[in-house]
């Protein structure tokens, strides 16, 4: 696929910032190491501000929302009017992400890049690829241009960041039926033959459901190497291109976020990335370029059974494990005041020498 | 010991207001469920409040510094100097405990219960049981008197709390060697017989040194047990009273946390409990108490090796784990900013029914 700009190299590192971070961190009144991942945090935005005390003051959420066609195969506990109902809802300022958002002074934009059937509404951001995907236990998720709509609309919201001097970017997501895609893509990319493996209760299955699912999942994936077969006039290569996979598989919100988080790693700013479907997306991210993992933070580990493997596989630490699973950015969201504190200790705290205490 | 404060019962949780923040949970615009543990805390925090939509405004942060005569044994990668330098540290605003009680809007005290030859400083609370504590691996921490002094301290820290109409109180502790003392003590309420298998590297032992303070703890125990059969003018059930246990082997900041534990829920005050420190006191105190624990949160699980084993004899689940390892209520304090989010995601998410969103 021509996509030049997503095979762009991404923003350097500082690491003299991150070595005087890592020296601050060692005089600061505390015995050394006593911060535990806190200190990490602090040395991670020095090195990526560039900055021996760095700061947390922008910060930009974008929640793509889209509808999948597989939807229809009764993959969900919600139907799919609810993606619509929810964006509707995020606007109004009803839904977790909204109050997260304004309760820790973030700049929060929804972005519809494919609800079904969705009547106007002020203050979203029309990026639209389709109507909804196709089903994808049945045919191709999207064609190539609805692919690269989908993925500007992730660039564009990385650049709208960089344009706000954003210090740090959330994405998040909406769409009935999401985790379905997600998790074939992820059995792919992982090569996980059985999808039970991965395959959780996304909104909220029952044990039968979440069997159907995985079911399902099959299907989806048997579909897919039967796709791939049938590309006669791709070479192995472009066959294996993550982004050919977000065409037989995806849904729009997550190559949304997929195109967002390589952009931001390349404009240099760090994403924090939430849930399953959002780590997903990182994974088919880092599957492109994997050095976008460089600008990635992890923030929670969600209850979506699925989660912990594919952090495990990407060799990540989330920050928190709540037992959250509802997606839409919520956790991230819930972790920038951890962030907020990192800094303030690395910052604000007194050095042995400051406050005349002495050291081990 | 002619304590009858420390047996009066406890303030009743309201279980009305519990069921209803329940129900409330259920009918907010995400699946059931999916916002994890935030949401048990915001029942929780109804059930303590007596409301539906409970606040956090006032918080009240109590800091215990004392000495520990076993330091002397070499238990500590700190001189024991450090005690008194730190408390001096907490009052000018540079130690991680002043910059996250600034950060979160949460009122700190800091009370010298018996930091040895601290100068006169401002701003600090003197309730000084004594001059440090004996030599725990020697003789008695301290006697009745310094004992009652120190349990009384704790008291008034929670009362002052509860004067001030806080909602949450969290207490801290500062004394080089304290984790000898609080591991001590853990084993014989655990009935733990290796003391290696509690025992960590407080603020940086290495191997060697945890070797070394895990003999000194076998050789605390088995005079605390000599202590014990010399106490013929005891009965068994004084004997096994825990406030024998902290006249033996405790530290007088240890005594104070423990008394102010089982007056805030007294009072009716939640309680945020710190690290590996605070956690034994709170034991101590449910050890007292059972019901004391009805009043208790479990901010995070720490670094320090015994930390997970007691939380998980206590059987509570601690909301994070960030490898933390400084205690000074510094860990209880980065959780303030969860308890604040998962309040508000209760009080201002909209409901199906106000947001128009279709239910599962």
């Amino acid at each position: 696929m021509p996509l030049k700009w997503i095979h762009h190299s991404i923003a350097s590192i500082d690491k003299v910032a991150q070595k005087n971070a890592e020296k601050r961190q060692a005089i600061l009144t505390k015995p050394a190491g006593s911060l535990g991942m806190l200190e990490n945090l602090a040395i991670q935005f020095s090195a990526w501000q560039g900055v021996e005390k760095p700061e947390l003051k922008q910060i930009h959420i974008s929640v793509f929302a889209a509808d999948h066609g597989v939807a229809d195969e009764g993959v969900s506990a919600f139907p799919q009017v609810v993606t619509g109902e929810m964006v509707k809802n995020f606007i109004a300022g009803g839904a977790a992400i909204s109050v997260l958002a304004k309760h820790n002074q973030a700049k929060l934009e929804i972005i519809d890049v494919g609800v079904k059937n969705l009547p106007k509404i002020d203050n979203i951001i029309l990026a639209r690829a389709a109507n909804a995907t196709q089903n994808i236990a049945q045919m191709n998720a999207m064609n190539k241009e609805q692919l690269q709509r989908a993925l500007q609309a992730g660039k564009e919201a990385a650049e709208r960041a960089s344009a706000s001097d954003a210090q740090l970017f959330i994405g998040g997501e909406m769409g009935i039926a999401n985790t379905t895609s997600a998790t074939a893509i992820a059995c792919e990319l992982l090569d996980i033959s059985d999808p039970a493996t991965l395959t959780g209760a996304g909104t909220g299955l029952d044990k039968a459901g979440i069997q159907h699912k995985s079911d399902v999942i099959s299907s989806i994936l048997r579909r897919y190497k039967e796709e791939l077969s049938k590309q006669n006039n791709l070479t192995t290569q472009q066959k294996n291109d993550p982004l050919n996979l977000l065409l037989i598989m995806g849904g729009f919100e997550i190559a949304a976020l997929v195109a967002a988080f390589i952009r931001c790693a390349q404009q240099g700013i760090p994403v924090l990335v939430d849930g399953f479907i959002t780590t997903v997306a990182a994974l088919v991210a880092i599957s492109i370029n994997k050095e976008v993992k460089q600008w990635m933070l992890f923030s929670h580990c969600s209850a979506e059974s699925g989660h912990k493997k594919i952090l495990s596989a990407l060799e990540v630490n989330a920050l928190i494990a709540l037992e959250l699973r509802l997606g839409e950015a919520s956790g991230a969201a819930i972790v920038i005041p951890l962030i907020k504190q990192a800094l303030a200790l690395h910052n604000k705290m007194a050095t042995f020498a400051e406050a005349e205490v002495s050291d081990s």
